[in-house]
């Protein structure tokens, strides 16, 4: 790439766009922008991406994982064509916009949502191994239908935080030549200079996680130094790059290299001497010359198009050479999962004998993995733990490692729980209809909460196969025994947790969660073995709760999930012995009972019988469906798995006292259904 | 340190011991033991401190970071005369035992709770820190009060999970020599080799945080390599050491080599050629031959006695030539505050200004942090928005810096929340009432929800000061405002969740947080400014939960905290000018509030009348207090924030109504308290 005067004024161009983004919404952060402009005009000018179709399966990913330099995202997004116009960078950081305050998935172009630091850097290592899985399932001789590249700006807040220490170790084991990073090595955070909290040699830390380093020293000007990093980096085929690029942070600013430039917008008289400095006139703002629109048309714009164009032809090529592959392709390319796939997902009666569901989960991934070519699993360092890899399963590996192949499908994630989840959000924005889980216990997915909310937040609908879901891990104690974890997760939006009673709910978890389109999962697993209900279906547990067990004049409503629900058939079978009518409800998965019709969900919580819910983890969810809760509110205890029950008062003859007090409690007072609101 | 036949023979003890606890309980982790027992007999016996004095605050730390080989360190608890009998190792994960699964901070000789991969190695971060504020706030010539080192062990998973990483790079940039870290390279985790996920370069990788690393080839057997390493350590005083020792996980085993060896118990017949083969009755269990206890008490029990004797004598004179030094010390070692500190704490009235609580809690902490010199605090790089740093604040940072010195009481932790959590539990656990406080936003609590999970499951009094804590954040849009964060943490057992209204309020959340001696806290702040409450006082908040406005014949009872306090307020001034009499209720932090006597808490929440929580977040934890719930179940909007208040109908007029609904909805309904359960 050579480059002149239009490159010069392009750069210019993005600089101040991002500037006036920043002081129209008096908010936000001019530094960032100011310092990576250059490297966003080097990157973009020569990434294959089409803006018209932000969807192309074939395209290079950007991720901005500094996402609070947002304001240089968007400037490039409008310049280079995406629909997002002068009125919406106007628009930065106002109610209801195009251009919130931080990048969103759901806006064309943006590839993954940002702002939370060391994620984006994170879901990068996913978008590569998706692009390594994909070219290897489908690329054939002559047939080059995935050769793209993951480029990622990132900044000393990311490379801080301990997510990306996990992911970039990773992609180092993992060789994934197709990820360039591009780190804004400018000094400055919000506390000062780097120098206060973080001296370490980054380049040296990379190059030990097995990473190519490279280095930029003039990122704020020289173009060429970037573009042949750029290069570089896109032959070091079997190493990830990390480009150092030495940057002024608010490079232009009179404040320039100082924190002060980093989130706060810039004073009136420094934004006019900057575009004075720029060739810009100082009175106007959101200024574009047209000959940079031109220069983006004609640079990325059309090549773009004819790209997507030439992929498209080949494709059709493909697909008379490959019928059946293409077909299955063109299936996942649609979101769509296969035809009657659900009909390989196991069904058992209450003769089956009792296991852990855990295990249960493992049958079902036995059972589908053949149906969806886009399931890719793995597990934090427990797979013998949380039985997530089927028999016959390939390692995602390079093949130099002779582990596996980049064809794999199952990922040794190592005890990186919080890459991992980040991991899975890129997997899942690649595209193709990647199906990403994982193997955790429950009560680590903890260390992965940032990447779980924006698995939430963005709608990556990623599955968390979460084993040991309660006191049931017995001896390893209260550090491994989750008492908050679904509480936590509950409160979160958009996400089901799931915690099936056995192997039909078990079915039907993976069913919806499978299924889901906008919405990730976690789904609770025991260790310790369950009966098969008497009454459970996969049909009835898709709809996240239902009645298990009626009875003509109930007193009470048990409702439980999991290992409680058969513990409160006992109690139910218990009571009756007394002459005490107790119901039986599973609730496996309150989002999607919340979504169900109001008289269904109505015909399940009744008025007029007390529920309590019994569920050994906390009572603190449990408001919106039970009058009264039985649960645990202090930590666990190490002790045999059924000792530790006992402590804790579930056993059959616990929920029947608790039953019959619940009822004295509320024997001639009004019961109305906890379902029932004022607004 | 020459080592003989009796080193040879307490090293086949404790792997024997360790095996027999595993066995014992048919539960546990005789790997790492078999590997380690080497290393743990090496260090403890140069290690300085007394079995019989376990909270000595000059004796040096040991952490076992890989939790998982507790069995390796109950064993050395009992051989050095800590109160752990052989009945007790029998009882290893037992119910009620006093030898869990995994390490628990109250066991006396167990300095932190671990057994969460990479939460040990950065607990050993917080010790050295607080052992280096120690030393440079009361060593004096002649008078070494503390110069001890903290010993940590840890394996592959420790150094796999990013909060290691985040911790390792700031105590190289801290330059902490007192910690002396050992890896177990034993080449196996659970998936087994260590290859099929983890080939980084170790070495380098801390080499390029700036730390010191040794490499002992040998460790199953060497010892004089290990004590020579150990003694190099020692001598690194100003970078912490890593000792890269390579070893058999297993070692002896059949399975030696194998990840079976890992987490379960060995077979019979292998225990007992393990028994053959160091030389013990193969049909003997639990044995220790007197003289590897003869041995440790002449080697460990002896001189640790004498050591603290003659500090206690050196402590003597320190007393006579310091008095006022040594007085605050010697209250600081008994764990208590200043007399009457609480009277430094600000009040205010009605009349006073609004003020943001971020900003009300940086006047607390310009008002207290004279009189507590136990008081250190720091941000994750977010000081000038946490506001968690005085004016003339010094901070923590090696003298060499020239940024600071290692009297210093501010830590710039970087952008590293997990280890800023991590390491406030080891600067807690250090002892000398040390009170560390954090600076974060609410939303980035959730990254550290593993460090969190062990402040309260270990009792560590430390607090989060976590601001930016609605949707009031703004323009910074959804990824930086929580929704789920306060009923994530309010499900955690054990620990304060703060969410004071006003400065009073502040006051007091600081008030009990500190004064809190085995509970930890959080303190979620507001960006924007709130007013001063007519009403509140700190005596009030104090419980927790208070009637701010009480009216007669009240129609509902409005419980609210932090910003909607005032909302409600406001709602109840435009419900009384309809006639509708409504009581405002705070509730600042729900922990406390459940500790206050029944009749108080009846009396804030009384029988017949209907309580509408008002809170800007997830009503999923309203259920215990609430019988109808405004808040927000979705993600938040990025927009100016009254705007975004606005949206989700925070507003005088969106209270109100929703008030109305609610009495409607209770009309002619018994309303019980919902503080009035079952059971």
């Amino acid at each position: 790439m050579a480059f002149g005067e239009i490159d010069k004024l392009a750069v210019s161009t993005i600089r101040l766009l991002a500037v006036d983004e920043v002081a129209a919404a008096n908010s936000g952060h001019p530094g960032a922008p100011l310092g990576m402009a250059p490297a966003a005009h080097v990157v973009w000018s020569q990434m294959n991406f089409n803006p018209k179709n932000p969807d192309w399966i074939a395209r290079d990913r950007f991720i901005l994982s500094n996402g609070h330099a947002v304001a240089l995202l968007y400037a490039m997004l409008h310049l280079t064509g995406y629909p997002l116009t002068i009125e919406d960078l106007k628009q930065f950081r106002q109610l209801g916009s195009k251009t919130p305050g931080h990048p969103e998935f759901e806006t064309p172009g943006i590839e993954v949502t940002t702002g939370p630091l060391g994620q984006g850097i994170s879901n990068a290592v996913g978008l590569a191994i998706a692009q390594k899985q994909f070219a290897s399932t489908y690329n054939k001789p002559g047939f080059k239908l995935s050769d793209s590249f993951v480029y990622v700006f990132l900044g000393d807040g990311c490379l801080q935080e301990g997510v990306s220490s996990e992911a970039s170790s990773l992609a180092g084991h993992l060789k994934l030549g197709n990820i360039i990073a591009i780190y804004d090595d400018n000094k400055i955070t919000i506390d000062g200079a780097t120098e206060v909290s973080f001296d370490e040699d980054v380049a040296k830390r990379y190059e030990a996680y097995g990473w190519e380093v490279l280095h930029v020293e003039n990122g704020n000007e020289d173009l060429d130094a970037i573009a042949k990093a750029v290069a570089k980096a896109k032959k070091s085929t079997d190493k990830p790059t990390l480009i150092k690029m030495t940057t002024t942070i608010g490079y232009g600013s009179l404040m320039a290299g100082s924190h002060a430039v980093h989130g706060a917008p810039l004073k009136t008289d420094d934004i006019k001497q900057l575009r004075t400095k720029f060739g810009f006139d100082p009175e106007q703002s959101f200024t574009v010359p047209q000959e940079v629109y031109d220069f983006y048309q004609s640079k990325i714009g059309n090549p773009g198009q004819q790209a997507n164009n030439h992929w498209d032809k080949l494709f059709s090529q493909y697909q008379q050479k490959f019928p059946e592959l293409s077909a299955e392709l063109a299936r996942r390319l649609k979101g769509e999962l296969p035809a009657a796939w659900e009909k390989a997902l196991p069904t058992y009666t209450a003769k089956d004998s009792a296991v852990a569901t855990r295990k249960l989960s493992e049958i079902v991934l036995e059972s589908i993995h053949g149906e969806l070519p886009e399931l890719i699993g793995g597990s934090a360092d427990l797979t013998p733990s949380n039985l997530t890899r089927w028999r016959e399963a390939v390692d995602f590996q390079p093949e130099s490692s002779k582990l596996g192949d980049y064809s794999g499908r199952y990922i040794r994630y190592g005890i990186r729980e919080h890459a991992m989840g980040a991991i899975m959000n890129g997997i899942s924005a690649f595209g193709a209809n990647y199906k990403p889980y994982s193997g955790s216990f429950l009560n680590f997915v903890s260390y992965a909460a940032g990447a779980v909310r924006l698995s939430a937040l963005s709608g990556h609908p990623v599955v968390w196969v979460a084993t040991h879901d309660s006191i049931g891990v017995g001896e390893d104690g209260p550090t491994h025994q989750p008492i908050e974890t679904l509480a936590h997760f509950r409160a979160l939006p958009n996400i089901q947790v799931w915690r099936p009673a056995d192997g039909n709910e078990t079915s039907a978890a993976y069913k919806v969660s499978l299924e889901s389109k906008h919405t990730p999962s976690i789904i609770a697993l025991s260790r310790q073995n369950l009966p098969q209900l008497e009454g459970s279906s996969i049909d009835k547990a898709v709809k996240g709760g239902y009645v298990l067990h009626d009875v003509a004049n109930a007193d009470i409503t048990l409702a439980a999930t999991g290992s409680e629900v058969s513990l409160s058939v006992d109690a139910a079978k218990a009571l009756a012995a007394k002459g005490i009518n107790a119901r039986v409800v599973s609730l496996p998965d309150f989002f999607t009972f919340e979504k169900q019709p109001e008289d269904y969900k109505l015909s399940v919580l009744p008025d007029g019988i007390p529920v309590l819910s019994v569920e050994v983890l906390s009572t603190s969810c449990w408001g919106k469906y039970a009058h009264q809760s039985f649960g645990i509110d202090s930590f666990g205890a190490s002790g045999k798995a059924p000792e530790v029950f006992k402590h804790f008062g579930f056993t059959t003859e616990g929920v029947a006292e608790r039953a019959e007090r619940t009822i004295a409690f509320y024997k001639g007072k009004d019961v109305i259904s906890p379902l029932r609101r004022a607004f």
